[in-house]
């Protein structure tokens, strides 16, 4: 890295040559005028164009509001504010594309009455649940106001009087990035994506007014040690493969920032290389972020995530334009561009669509099976995706090893997720949230986010003695990550992921390896879930499935409870479950579901020592606010014991044709012939002469070591971490 | 009609013309030759022939099995015989359209093994719960079989030999249909769906093997006296209109034997006039089945339905391509065509493919705001369907004031659905069943469907005194029906429908009335709900709303209970509903939910006299049968009341664009200012100065009547039967 001396003249030098003219943020005069000398060559812009003038002509001509801050999230006063942002954002893109005035002549308008209100403004009234706004619930809302809005000015400034303009400077720019930088001065030097909005918004504004103390501020903290502030957060949120820390909900909404800055200090200080920087650490972002998508393009909902989101959501546009501008113009992102079905109105959303002129029909995203590192050095754990089979019917199993990830992380080490046909087969809770619901506590995160969707029993994953990982504690979660241990998918037939867990619960000690097995005899790839885990003391051990679709069987019998429901238990997630059944199988035990047009099984080692209980999410929820969604729980009180469990899809359910076809599983018995510190064997037994012998070394990952394991009267004897017998 | 020996006179002048050459039961000899001759011209053909020949020499590259019965509906033996039918089928069709022996060789091996095992069967071993056949747990499944297979003998007839035609007539044809003349005799003289499966499969044997007696029963019943058989069926099973009495779900099913028999009829005895039958009845059946669909092609499932049944069953196939063929070319059926993407291998299949190549892009089927009668004479009630808005969202409301609807029928009188944005809001809960799910009762009608399914408190209907309609007693229900007051679809922005029923709870005369109103005030059209009951003692009067979607709100506070879940009642229905909150709403109650990209809410007349239940589907429910579907149910003790229930789509829930709007409801008050025999006068206010009145005359459905009320200071004139006042 340039010392800091040195940076500070670069910085100076570079913005005295490059800020000359107007507009220069995101989109430059240049790029204006060539969209305006394009128009009617490229349909996906000219419609991008079209998309904005509705709107803002919609705006024109019905009755300007600027309201006095008084609704939380949802509410009037709060949708009113983003709504004004967004009409003078696209109004000045559009004055600097038509050069029609009635377009400045609007944002004019529209600034003179923020000039008039934002400097009488205190506290915001709802601003009591997270870090306050002066016009917004909470201070997020107000970057994301000021980043368009200085958008809009800078596309009008040189229209502008300068009278107008030190008003607007005065009354508006000035006091907002002082309240930025002087009252939010936690969120401005937070490593987080609230800090990313901040920092760019700032740095946007100190561009335009050319004060460059904002502009360094915003790159490198509030106190220039660059331990905060933006190419910090470049440094700190990703790690080497791009992976955003907080997971893929999250990268959605943070790339943009992101790559709205990054394209202002591009356009504004090419000097900084800011795309280069990192070895490409922007392009590595969407392309992860790409990755944690399943093929329906919705981010897969680890950590607080609303599940609707997918990247057709309006942040990625930009990214993906971007990305296809300055680095390779990656074919693949146009099949993506094309789904959104509208481009950046900037020099790079050009590009996108010549892109697609050359190259209409460009090839699908090419999601694959790929493991991303976390933390910024990449040495704390990570997350693994296992897929098999084309886009139209994928399987994806996706696998949490990681950080604990920040302030939006989950207590959910070692869980995974597992989708099929489309849709979610083992799902995450996700967040316990209705965006932007007035009704829903403002659109906030509500209580139950807390008291159950964050707690390790709402994931698929191990719980301790009713309790969650670290204590529920986020202090203890983020001095600590998982281990990633094994990860290999170089026969589609045999894919594996496996990481280790030794602090989430103390005394335990806890290793966790997902197999994908193709094999003939299956409709389609199973999992082999081995969850191992070791303590000197008996523990309650909790393993539960919150499988998605309606119950069809057990080859076990089960105590329903018909009359009355009651809670699975008082606290840490478990007062919000309802008990439906309760069930000892005495050997291993199969239980069957229905999905779309398939079944589904999860085939357990159940024996005389273990139970099982069905649940339904709901209980202790008085305002209605978690979904009634069910689940299986296995229980196990014991010091070391190894749950497996295989998942698989199987059988057609076909009511067009009426057509039914293998509703039982093709699995039918489990074994654990050993496990230990050094190694897991594991019988398989089925229908059409299925006799499998699954081996994992627990203690060498080594591809290279050979290993013997002698059982009874058999030697097993393999090379490499993992082998899967097929007698 | 003509007299019984004329016809018989007919009939068989008629066969001896006609059965000269074989095939001629659906697929005509003439029919093949022209397919083959055009074999490259029409690509859904060639398709269509292809899918054949693909699963018929997939079934001849793998072990034929003739497996000796054993399992129930989804079950190994179940799906073979099915295959093996189909098989058979498909050969048949292909060795006519292809000339190639192979495919006649398989139609014999497999009959071959019929031949022997047939004769030694006796009854199913699962055939305890319905009608049991021999090879099948049902006889239905069984007539099926012959349905089929006896075309596929038809097809390869001339093929051959005698002895091997002597041997498949004398140890399966004969037989079967004694078996089925016989012993399933009730089935045979049903005038039910059942009873025309069995009718077409033995007349189909009856004109094969030259026995006319057979046929002339299967026209006119087992006895010859025309009160059964397949004309006794046209006659009595479908309204003037073509309305089939069970309802959507069950015509679909039904319409396929129907139409296969009288293809097979106009091929055979021409004189007969059958597609002219009863003013064109087949053809009318068809359409109003298409109307009974929602925009989705998803068949509104009233009565005994699967949810997942769509037009696109291949039952359809057969009905679209033989009513194109027969009637007028409608374009609009060849865009169901197109959706089919399939045609038949018949005549009419390449009159299908011709009006395609002439037409390629038809136009789409007309949903439409409509009524139809129910009963042979349309005299016994009906059903009505208000639409509003394009196919891509649409709002649908149908609205049941019919018969019982057979075997098949729920109490469910002056119910409704309602549907938006191509999905159900207010759902009917549909049958308890899995189709052909071995594990779920063998895939047959699960108890649940008769505990709660089929029951009133399953519907959004009035429920009294927590009892069914006709206390659930079936031979009472088909008694009586229901009468259509009011159906008036003219005017888009407010149509209507109302219905009385006066026998359902003795004592109790009920009358409801649905407004479809649009207003440029409203996102779309909402329903008003106007309810009226009255008895001379007072009763506990239930009404239900299974709404589909998220609790989002009420206006009022409500008790939930949280620790523990306890049941809505002991008996008839009751039982199945666990009880998640109770309210006492003093004022206009409103509730909203959400439910995909819009809020909705139900705005109530409830007082401090009334009470609302909150309820999850899924208590006493120890097999896991039943959807846990949410429900919100009025409750009033009074002995005359009119339940007024408006139900709005609002405002736009937009995840991706992060974007919420009107998540409140327009409507906030309703007053019934007046409610009799004569009149229901309903105020009703909301935002944006909403103050209507709504008039409804009850008494004089006339439409040149003038009214006049008089409440308060106020006088209320209008004419016809319902007046909308907007002030």
């Amino acid at each position: 890295m340039i010392k800091k001396t040195g940076l500070i003249l670069l910085i100076l030098v570079s913005i005295v040559v490059a800020q000359r003219s107007h507009p220069n943020l995101v989109l430059t005069g240049d790029a204006a005028n060539e969209i305006k000398e394009n128009i009617g060559e490229y349909p996906m812009m000219d419609k991008s164009v079209n998309l904005a003038k509705e709107f803002v002509e919609n705006a024109m001509n019905s009755p300007m509001d600027v309201p006095m801050p008084k609704d939380a999230g949802g509410g009037y006063t709060h949708e009113r504010h983003k709504q004004n942002y967004n009409e003078m954002y696209q109004a000045g893109l559009l004055y600097q594309i038509t050069g029609e005035e009635q377009y400045a002549e609007f944002i004019k308008t529209m600034l003179y009455k923020y000039a008039e209100m934002y400097p009488g403004l205190g506290e915001h009234p709802e601003g009591k649940q997270q870090t306050p706004g002066r016009m917004f619930w909470q201070s997020l809302n107000e970057t994301v106001w000021m980043l368009h809005t200085i958008q809009a000015y800078d596309c009008i400034y040189d229209w502008l009087s300068a009278e107008d303009r030190e008003l607007f400077e005065k009354n508006i720019f000035r006091p907002m990035t002082k309240f930025f930088l002087e009252e939010c001065t936690h969120e401005f030097d937070l490593i987080h994506n609230h800090g990313t909005w901040i920092v760019a918004a700032v740095g946007m504004a100190g561009l335009i007014m050319e004060d460059y103390d904002l502009v360094q501020k915003s790159l490198y903290g509030s106190k220039l040690d660059k331990k905060t502030g933006f190419m910090a957060q470049l440094d700190l949120l990703f790690s080497p493969d791009g992976y955003y820390t907080e997971g893929g909900y999250y990268v959605r909404y943070a790339l943009w920032p992101f790559f709205i800055y990054a394209e202002v200090l591009h356009n504004n200080l090419p000097d900084l290389g800011i795309y280069k920087y990192r070895d490409s650490i922007l392009k590595k972002a969407l392309y992860s972020a790409l990755q944690v998508t399943y093929t329906n393009g919705e981010f897969i909902p680890i950590n607080d995530a609303l599940k609707e989101k997918t990247w057709l959501s309006p942040e990625l546009i930009f990214a993906v334009n971007f990305v296809y501008d300055h680095y390779e113009n990656d074919d693949h992102l146009l099949s993506i561009a094309k789904l959104h079905n509208e481009v950046s109105l900037t020099g790079s959303g050009l590009a996108v669509v010549k892109g697609l002129a050359k190259n209409p029909n460009p090839p699908q995203f090419d999601w694959q099976s790929v493991q991303f590192t976390d933390g910024p050095d990449g040495k704390q754990g990570g997350v693994g995706i296992l897929r098999h089979g084309t886009p139209d019917d994928q399987e994806t199993m996706f696998f949490k090893y990681g950080t604990h990830g920040l302030s939006h992380g989950h207590y959910d080490k070692l869980t995974f997720l597992f989708y099929d046909q489309g849709r979610e087969i083992i799902q995450d809770y996700g967040a316990a949230r209705f965006l932007n619901v007035v009704q829903k506590w403002g659109g906030r995160y509500l209580p139950e986010n807390k008291t159950y969707a964050l707690l390790t029993v709402a994931h698929n994953t191990l719980v301790v003695d009713e309790k969650s990982q670290y204590n529920g504690k986020r202090k203890e979660s983020e001095k600590h990550h998982s281990d990633r241990y094994l990860f290999n998918s170089e026969n589609p037939d045999l894919q594996y992921v496996s990481a280790k867990e030794n602090n989430a619960y103390k005394g335990v000690k806890m290793h966790r390896t997902i197999v994908m097995v193709n094999d003939e005899i299956l409709l389609k790839p199973a999992l082999i879930d081995v969850y191992r885990v070791e303590s000197e003391k008996e523990h309650t051990y909790d393993m539960p499935f919150y499988y998605k679709g309606h119950f069809i069987y057990s080859n076990y019998e089960y105590t329903p409870f018909t009359d009355q429901l009651n809670k699975m238990g008082k606290a840490n997630g478990y007062q919000h479950l309802w008990k439906t059944a309760e069930a000892e199988p005495k050997e291993t035990g199969i239980f069957t579901w229905w999905n779309g047009n398939r079944f589904y099984s999860i085939v357990s080692n159940t024996d005389e020592k273990s139970k099982v209980f069905f649940t339904m999410i709901g209980a202790e929820d008085p305002d209605f606010n978690l979904r009634n969604d069910p689940g299986m729980m296995r229980r196990r009180v014991d010091d070391n014991f190894t749950f497996v469990n295989i998942v698989e899809p199987h059988g057609i359910f076909d009511p067009t044709k009426e057509f039914t076809k293998d509703s039982y599983s093709t699995f039918e018995e489990l074994n654990v012939l050993k496990s230990d510190e050094d190694y897991s064997v594991v019988e398989i037994k089925g229908k059409k002469d299925i006799d499998w012998v699954l081996c994992i070394a627990n203690s060498d990952p080594g591809n290279d070591t050979s290993h013997s394991v002698s059982i009874g009267e058999n030697v097993f004897t393999w090379t490499g971490p993992l082998f899967l017998l097929k007698k």
